[in-house]
């Protein structure tokens, strides 16, 4: 298994501003890049943090993601916009369009916003916690490169198509963000990094058999060679993924994840946001302290036999920055390989 | 294995009628209950259908559905409504409220009802598909008594918390409707039924521990002696139960899935309705053409090694129906017993 070092999470910080910014994007802009991608190494979501920089690398030299892209507002109402990202980094459009859903929901009480065009965004909960943080509720979800399988199929179809949803209260927002499938690729790519097998069931090789070869999977997906990544639940979380992909991509008349990637030069992600005021039901104090209650009355049930503590979903992360957001984050050795080398091609000075 | 006898779906029809005009609903309200049971048996989902028939017989004849209630809005906006049900039948709020949240939606783009106080409305298909005949893309949701534990837990804390979602496409519509379970509290009872074991994994005992005996779990869960149902894919599905009772109770004031079924003579279920016109987003014709390729490319997708076919959600459900509709319906010899039992009660005429 590969090493894990920790490094100061200021100067990751720094880096990967200082990096961003070597590729054109301005100094605000390479913040929110930043931004969201170092939330998910505060959160201990290893698979989306700075261990993703490799493949943003290539994505931007290649030029699957375009610095300069301005994207546009192609249809909107009070409550809905069509956004055409035209390449833009993900984060930077998902931003954007989320501040656009929170301005519709604040002034007509919902906004939705479908996006096309895009490039992967890093966590969604990023997103649906800037509408929580705004008091609203915060739906995302985003297609993706497909690497899930149909029930009784053996080609890629779906992308691990993630929902995150989140609702505020206290003393701590639920926050929900989950692939449609069992595992997220990110996950798939530590496993590899990790050299360790996948748990039965999880993936199936070229025929659509059920396969423990990490690797093999990876390399099938990354070579199109068929099978891949399991739904969670057989056809339920496959139809949840097409829902996703209806969302991203159909409404916004863009790639659903069976195009994605495909073509030389383009990513083609697609995504929604959404945000809901949800005093348009009923009083909003009322139902914050609702939602409290349920929260804590879930993580006070009766435990099973030997676990001393049920999660809410949103809690695990929260414990997790509280101990490294003015201290450390973990990166794998590889993944700290892989970021002394682009600094080096970036001619961006290595801090660590 | 109990014995399954085929009866003529227009008696089952007449029977339903006539049985829920003797409890004092009007004609045009027999009907409605009737059509949302009907449907579930001619889609093959027997867990929905007349076995329900017994349930709901108790739930009437108890008060916790009260036949003369009328549902009353507490809140609304262009694009919102919350509905107090005052323990109407659910099949009857549930057709009132999504054609609310149709309504608001050809106005506004979009329309979200909230609802308390409600009881079970049959399968949630049947409302998403109301929207979707309406060429609006529809969601429907709803908590349910609580049996299904939390990831660690050992007590039942949600229900089985159903999605649906409809979205318009040819030549079929794409029609989902699952539980955030494994399986729905039905299907578990037509386990028992058929005096079948469940798969492993599928429930836990009264300690959490896995278990598959299905008769048990079913008896701990009337009981509330502990355990219950698994959420599909651990804490993915057990935070989009969670999102459930958000968008069902919480944002409504009614009982979370935990309260459900708790004070006696009231079951307090909770549901969500939601109709979108995906017009805002783009050309109707573009999107619905759009979506059926997507569907259509996932149906003709490569199969799985001694696999023939690719469904896509709702396809199975409307090739059922077509050979019923104007023909038979299943009904398991202990279910038919249940409805001439009820039939005597209720001085309802026999004519199977």
């Amino acid at each position: 298994m590969a090493e894990y070092l920790w490094i100061d999470t200021e100067k990751a910080r720094s880096y990967c501003a200082d990096l961003f910014g070597s590729y054109g994007f301005t100094s605000s802009e390479s913040r929110i890049i930043t931004d969201v991608l170092i939330r998910a190494d505060l959160y201990g979501i290893e698979s989306h943090g700075v261990q993703r920089l490799v493949r943003y690398h290539d994505e931007i030299v290649t030029g699957m993601v375009e610095p300069k892209s301005k994207p546009e507002t192609l249809h909107e109402t009070a409550i809905s916009a069509t956004i055409d990202a035209k390449k833009a980094m993900g984060q930077l459009v998902g931003v954007q369009a989320m501040e656009l859903a929170i301005e519709k929901a604040q002034k007509s009480g919902c906004g939705m916003v479908t996006v096309r065009n895009s490039n992967h965004y890093g966590i969604a909960s990023y997103y649906t916690e800037m509408a929580a943080k705004a008091d609203l509720l915060g739906i995302c979800m985003s297609n993706s490169e497909a690497i899930s399988v149909p029930v009784f199929g053996r080609q890629p179809m779906l992308g691990t198509n993630p929902i995150a949803f989140a609702m505020p209260a206290e003393p701590l927002n639920f926050s929900y963000d989950a692939a449609t499938t069992v595992i997220p690729r990110g996950k798939l790519e530590v496993f590899v990094k990790n050299n360790k097998p996948l748990p039965d069931q999880w993936a199936m090789d070229s025929e659509g058999k059920p396969c423990t070869d990490a690797a093999l999977v990876l390399n099938n997906i990354i070579h199109k060679l068929g099978g891949g990544i399991a739904p969670i639940g057989a056809h339920k979380g496959y139809g949840l993924g097409i829902i996703v992909d209806l969302l991203t991509a159909i409404l916004s008349g863009g790639l659903s994840s069976n195009y994605v990637n495909i073509t030389p030069g383009l990513n083609g992600i697609c995504h929604w946001f959404m945000a809901v005021d949800y005093g348009i039901f009923g009083d909003k104090k009322a139902i914050k302290a609702h939602a409290s209650t349920f929260m804590r009355e879930l993580r006070e049930s009766r435990k099973a036999e030997g676990q001393e503590r049920i999660y809410t979903h949103g809690e695990i992360e929260a414990e997790i920055m509280a101990g490294r957001i003015n201290g450390q984050i973990p990166a794998n050795e590889k993944t700290l390989a892989e970021m002394k080398n682009i600094a080096e091609k970036q001619g961006v000075s290595w801090i660590f």
